[in-house]
């Protein structure tokens, strides 16, 4: 939790209007800055927009990992899926950046599903309804596109063997004091609360135990996470491996209006993957919260405003790569061009092509899990 | 541990002259009564002297798992061993006990070999470290005799994914304000220890959740253990289990008195299974506190005491089966008719009779551990 703040980021909680700035100076983050762009650009022939745009916005020691690479170490990438719920487009946000690195760097991809996580913070959930969603959240994630060669999906309770011995290495370096001071947990938690993140930190060394030498890894998360690796990075080194590098991304806000994060929970807030055409347009256009003026006249007149309207952050933070017809948007709509409706339909537009390959690409899936699945 | 006492137990320190009455007392436990005896002798034939002479002195629900064995629910059987060091005569005194229980009642056994706790627990131990003792552990409980073909051997890391889901479960249901409680522990202890007695608590369920359907079981363990048990007995039916039975058995006291246990930290004060016969009769003779006379005319006139004497407690508890041979022995030491050397003399033939057989079934051990190891 960020003190004296009207937001509150946490692993479990995210609400209010994040501070960006301000959350990476008290977790200690970075922000990637204009010579890192370069580098990304020098690696990868062109620049992410999701980095142009700083929806990727924060880094730990990527100019480490930069460096590593240009001494020919290369690295591999991390991320995850706590199952608890469908999938919304705002956990695809990151993978499809993760996928980007992964196809631009031709990096292994290790992607923990730890079906746990969720399990030991809701009394409801049962551990068969998190493995079930995990079966279910994998056919999103297979369904972006991410190299079968290259890409291990994993359940944390189907790949317990592999990840135990070192979870037992990384928590034994880990009090209870330090878990209550990064989680804000009490004596109230229960005890799979406290070991958890050493499960979470497991993939950020796997490749280097694997390989029996230390391999670099990079984790692209939401910032929310950022607790679990801080405390991961901390411990690491003292194993004899290597800080994993990190970036970060914002979140993709609800259609309620731009603070805190969707979520599957609530579910008007959110596009789920699995939605109808006919879903999508009937919320985005009832819920969507809009920058637009009270009256036609008033719109005209004054114009709206993108930087609080959600249709339009969407645009910028995901469906819409392209910057001239971004800006095209924004000053039509800012000069009262546009109006509120047809920005919307915009973005109905491009959420329904998204989904419509993404679900035809998720049907497929059903039948590529063994190409992506490990189990002990 | 127990306040007002002199005394401390717990599963990581055992101190002073404890006295197990209280200790069933404020552990909760109750005595084996006569009654008890009766049953283990309807079912087996015979009294164990272990039983006999309240070496195993206390139970948890023994009374319950008759009446279940009654209506021909057959229970399991569950131990384990720590691993830390090698193995001495006092690790074998309850596995004897138990390997009785596996013949007698025809029960499967899983024993538990966890490798991640006492790793948790000692700053200088190395998991390598502790999985190399588990191997040479191992062979100590072979050679005791188990049924191949009724007992499984697994080693907590290599058991991980059969185990860690149950873990899961269990530890979901346990604060670390109940931790706390049970072992001492504070803020400064690792979360590895706060989440280790939830993989203790597993195989108590294991049978349970492997066969689909509720199976009694028995954990025969030195009473220090069971701050775990009591925890686990709390959680298990919560999730639907039986609570497990137990029955415990005092601590074999090391050479130089009946207070604490032994321990193969403290050398002097332990027969190591892989000691020679020279070793073996020189740690006795040297170091077995004896309960005889300053002088051979004081002893010859007012005799020894046996209840201090070492030497004889190894007899008693462990070393001489035979009620009437022990009850000579007794008299004739207390009468001052035997002297401490002749005393030792015979436990020292004794003890090197019984590692003759174990050093060589010790050995034949190292060709039949997959008979008995199961791994994921």
């Amino acid at each position: 939790m960020v003190p004296d703040s009207d937001f509150s980021v946490t692993p479990y909680d995210v609400s209010g209007a994040v501070d960006y700035e301000k959350l990476t100076k008290q977790f200690g983050t970075k922000l990637i800055d204009d010579k890192l762009l370069k580098k990304f650009e020098k690696y990868t022939g062109e620049t992410h927009f999701m980095l142009r745009r700083k929806v990727f916005f924060s880094h730990r020691d990527l100019d480490w990992l930069f460096n590593k690479y240009d001494k020919n170490e290369k690295f591999y990438l991390y991320t995850g899926r706590a199952p608890s719920g469908p999938i919304h487009i705002g956990h695809l946000m990151p993978w499809i950046f993760t996928k980007w690195l992964q196809d631009k760097f031709g990096a292994k991809l290790l992607f923990q599903i730890p079906d746990e996580e969720k399990f030991f913070r809701k009394d409801s959930l049962s551990l068969e309804q998190t493995k079930k969603l995990a079966y279910d959240n994998i056919l999103d994630i297979i369904a972006l596109g991410f190299s079968p060669k290259k890409t291990e999906i994993f359940l944390d309770t189907e790949y317990a063997k592999s990840m135990y011995s070192t979870a037992c290495r990384i928590s034994k370096n880990i009090t209870a004091s330090t878990i209550k001071g990064a989680f804000g947990f009490t004596d109230s938690n229960n005890i799979g609360e406290f070991f958890y993140t050493s499960m979470q930190a497991v993939p950020a060394v796997l490749e280097s135990v694997k390989q029996g030498k230390n391999v670099p890894c990079l984790i692209p998360y939401a910032i929310d996470q950022d607790p679990h690796f801080r405390v991961a990075r901390d411990v690491i080194p003292k194993l004899g491996f290597y800080k994993p590098a990190a970036i970060h991304c914002k979140f993709l806000p609800p259609l309620q209006g731009v603070e805190g994060k969707m979520s599957s929970s609530k579910e008007m807030g959110a596009i789920l993957t699995t939605d109808s055409p006919e879903v999508v347009r009937d919320k985005i256009m009832k819920y969507a919260f809009s920058g637009g003026r009270d009256t036609l006249k008033e719109h005209r007149e004054k114009g709206g405003n993108p930087d609080i309207d959600v249709s339009y952050q969407w645009l910028r933070m995901m469906f819409e790569p392209d910057d001239k017809k971004l800006e095209n948007i924004y000053f039509k709509y800012k000069g009262g061009e546009m109006l509120t409706g047809e920005l919307k339909q915009i973005l109905v537009d491009k959420v329904n092509v998204f989904l419509k390959k993404h679900q035809l690409e998720r049907k497929r899936a059903e039948k590529r899990v063994d190409k992506f699945l490990v189990r002990d």
